[in-house]
């Protein structure tokens, strides 16, 4: 498998011109916070990730998290890079103060996040699901409870899962069976079957503090009657020492296409005891408030990926030589990056990358002004943006994600289908990031159903307003290629526009949801060449370098001939449900 | 993992209203085929292929093709299910009757390999290399040479193999460099290793025959200088039995993403005895006479895969309930197949499908008259629409199979992403078929620089002539579905043949290159409307019936919303090189 190297210049190009971070760190509580610290902090787990982490993802996908007597076990290479990650103090970048954090912007968390994921999407896991669990326990348990726990799953030393799926409460997280009884001292007996608990038992730290979705008795049914119970794997005694073992039992691991060395478990919760956080019934609210962050960072897996085979895949390229480009005399080969074909594999996964890294980091950053914006406007405004952008992110990211995976496969021949390679394996393991924390159907349905109509439709609106109103200034410019970047965007704005007021005027919920994919994969599209179009205003405004003129050309070559496919899903976003159920359910199975 | 149910309504529809099998059989040669037996032959294929080969692809993909010194091994269960194939006599159905075989028309053959395929994608790679091998050997060796192997090969006593690529010559086949030196008896030694070789060894039958090019002393360079030799694993003695090992040694097997079943080899020849099939120097020109039918072969496999998880996705989507389906009692939870969403995906595998079959299927037909059509004018009218027609189906339908197949493991949601659910086999099998056989880069290379040239344009003229003439049929009827159908795919049309002409006058080789693989797409996406507008029509031409009606709404949910996407290609077919190469490789390369 090739080397990972960091795309920091690109990361911080974003984190610049979209996330806008120089303002985000002059917000009250980054006092301590200033640029050159944040590029410093950057530099150096870029470095971590890439020495330190990229080369253990073979092994965890060869060796993979291995089940037996109910523990799990992790590959020797992923307990010597935990070590140094927490010795590092990697995990605490965003973490309160307060807890023992570095009390870093979340938006630059996510930029590490990015360089972990692309490192080793498996064992990145770990320490995202922790920082789920963090976020729920800081924003809603009791003091009790944060002086426990949160310290310790800051610098890692625990780290934290999220339990919610059953056998039957997929999706439907509302159908979800396991009871929570009331115990005279204030605990509950937690009883139940969970499944594909991400990183649900291992063996890099002494505790798992399980978050657990049940219902207590008496609850009313459906996602109004749930609650949410902290369930450690080992009980902790007054003083914060370990005590004995809580009766979570992990049952099995899941046999999986990729992600290997992220053990999935299922798990049996015996009386184990719980920790009611927050108030009983209002379980799905919090973990709702969490869900946009772990969805956006879900949408960042697509990209992390994504960008660590498109790195594969041009080294490749590079290296291999196969035929002879126009041109190339007849005693030489070409290497296969000077055919044209090769040539559009890797720019479509250039653009689609950078674009899908735009989106991400300017939802991450709406999601921290949400918190963090000094005044009430501000933050509502950022709350609205982050609703509107996090299913976007999630599912168009990871979306691009499996396709640019294939095309990396793709460049390599033969050769990509050889797991020695390291480009399956990119694909294999990209393929879960569509289906998890909300499949992307259901992320459509979100974006349609609920995001689209906030304010009255005008929350999108004033989003397509701002990419409509990127034409002034692309056209202001001497450069032809922004010019002809304006014209394809106000275009493709213009017919998601038309999507946009379609759906928003349509009455049937059928036909609304009948278009739910294809619009947010136009919204995706379009979005994409909005990013790009900004970052290449970013770059035409700097003095010239070769770098910053790559930023024009690949919004050029995206605004030309990717932007474009958006239009060729209107139809589809606009044709209603009856299409779809014409043909009954018996008329889709297959006649002898 | 699902049980496969034969479409064998919807071959023997195509067989029918795409391929005029009625006509084929009345070519000289097949007097003793009727409609009768050719139905009844194709179910009792069904049936073998259902019960005995379909039980078979999880222990292929979960035990898969084993090597230990220098044999390979297959699993059990494909043993018997070989030995069952060779006593029904299922390998004879196409192989000539003077040495084994039936007689069947190929198209025929073809519908057979379909339903293989779907049954076991990994076990069916055997025959049908196996059929490549007896194609040469028919068309090009010596008689001594045909008596000697067809027979064995058509009644599946031993194997065929198809020996090209090696380390520095994949798509490149003119770079190979294995050696054949003439020896003093007639025979050539064979020295040099090979990689690639599908069923290279395996232990089902006591001999493969492999078909290996090799360059002979003083060969001419590059393709013009490569030889086709047929060397045995086991020397034939001069009466038929089995001789001496003959110095192929298969060095090891690939550990591969897929199609864990089929062998992939390395193989060196030590020395090996060689027998040279036909003139010397002439080895590349008889394998692209076979690589036609080969590689519609490998667009049959995107199909078949395709259909498979298609049945498998409908059958879970039925049985697995969550959530409620607008206008469901609150006390009921719903299939998902109930879901919009999850109906456009299960749509959207049924269209391309059945689109992906009438191609294939019209392909091959197209394949048979070339050689079987009684008089000249047909002949040559279909050999160019075969040559045409290859690329698209090859690269179009494997395109499809890839995307397809993860919509099957999207439908099944997180259980998509365990391999017990058999959802993750199809999509990591699909995997190999845009690669191997020519790259889909390759395919639409092909296409754009040999295929479009063909008569000076005239022939891809003809096909889009014919697709627009069905604007009159579609408009004549009073099913406005059928009139909504002529109007996208007039539009659609008319945009390929917009980007036909473009490419037919672009005098820069290279910017024909950049373009070849959206036109390629486009072509397939126009193509595969105009197949099931023809489906449409013909089903409602007969009397009413649910199936029959079902056809004309598949037709209507592809034209009204996949068919426009091809149009979103335009753009990008005609940009040009330019953009693809405006940046320098270097600024490829991630910036730290």
């Amino acid at each position: 498998m090739a080397d990972y190297t960091p795309p920091l210049r690109d990361i911080k190009f974003v984190l610049r011109h979209i996330a806008d971070l120089d303002e985000i760190i002059e917000y009250p509580g980054f006092e301590h916070v200033d640029p050159e610290t944040v590029d410093g902090a950057l530099d150096e787990a870029g470095r971590f990730m890439a020495e330190v982490v990229a080369p253990t993802n073979r092994a965890g996908d060869e060796i993979g998290a291995t089940w037996a007597d109910g523990h799990v076990t992790t590959p020797d290479a992923f307990k010597e890079a935990w070590r140094k990650y927490v010795d590092a103090g990697w995990s605490a970048v965003t973490g309160p103060p307060e807890h023992g954090g570095h009390g870093f912007p979340e938006t630059v968390g996510f930029a590490v996040s990015e360089m972990f994921v692309s490192a080793n999407l498996a064992f990145s896991l770990n320490p995202m699901l922790t920082g789920s669990a963090i976020t729920v326990i800081r924003d809603h348990a009791d003091d009790e409870l944060r002086d426990t726990y949160l310290e310790k799953l800051v610098t890692a030393e625990w780290t934290g899962t999220m339990v919610l799926t059953e056998t039957e409460a997929g999706s439907d997280v509302g159908a979800l069976r396991t009871k929570a009884t009331p115990n005279e001292d204030g605990t509950y007996s937690i009883n139940g079957s969970k499944i594909f608990i991400t990183w649900g038992d291992h063996d890099l730290s002494d505790n798992i503090i399980h978050l657990v979705l049940a219902r207590l008795p008496d609850a009313p049914p459906g996602t109004r009657g749930i609650s949410l119970f902290i369930v450690p794997k080992m009980l902790v005694n007054e003083d914060g020492t370990i005590g004995a073992w809580n009766n979570v039992e992990t049952v099995s691991i899941e046999h999986k296409l990729g992600i290997h060395g992220s053990p999935t478990c299922v798990q049996a919760y015996d009386n184990s005891i719980g920790y009611l956080v927050g108030e009983p019934n209002r379980g799905m609210g919090y973990m709702f408030a969490m869900m946009n962050q772990a969805r956006r960072e879900v949408g960042l897996e697509g990209l992390g990926i994504s960008d660590r085979a498109y790195q594969q895949a041009v080294e490749y390229a590079k290296e291999r030589t196969q035929g002879r480009a126009i041109g190339t005399p007849k005693t030489e080969v070409s290497p296969i990056i000077e055919h044209p074909d090769v040539r559009r594999m890797l720019m479509t996964m250039k653009a689609y990358n950078e674009a899908a890294r735009a989106l991400l980091y300017d939802t991450a950053a709406a999601g921290e002004r949400m918190h963090r914006h000094p005044d009430e406007v501000g933050r509502r405004a950022s709350s609205e943006r982050v609703a509107l952008l996090t299913p976007v992110a999630k599912a168009w990211c990871t979306d691009v994600g499996v396709e640019m995976t294939s095309i990396g496969v793709q460049v390599h021949g033969g050769m990509g289908y050889v797991e020695e390679t390291g480009a399956a394996q990119h694909y294999r393991d990209a393929r879960i990031t569509p289906i998890y924390e909300g499949t992307n159907g259901i992320q459509a349905i979100d974006l349609v159903m609920r995001k689209l109509p906030m304010g009255e439709g005008n929350v999108v609106r004033s989003y397509l307003d701002e990419m409509a109103a990127l034409d002034g200034p692309l056209g202001e410019t001497d450069d032809p290629r922004l010019t002809a970047i304006g014209r394809s965007l106000s275009t493709g704005v213009a017919s998601l526009s038309d999507a946009t007021e379609w759906l928003l005027a349509c009455e049937d919920p059928n036909d609304r949801l009948a278009g739910a994919t294809p619009y947010l994969k136009m919204f995706g599209v379009v979005a994409g060449g909005y990013y790009l179009a900004r970052l290449a205003l970013a770059a035409a405004a700097e003095d010239e370098d070769p770098w910053l003129d790559a930023k024009i050309d690949t919004a050029t070559f995206y605004a030309e001939q990717l932007l474009p496919t958006a239009l060729g899903l209107l139809p589809s976003v606009k044709a209603g449900a009856a299409g779809l159920f014409a043909i009954p359910i018996e008329g889709l199975e297959t006649a002898k």
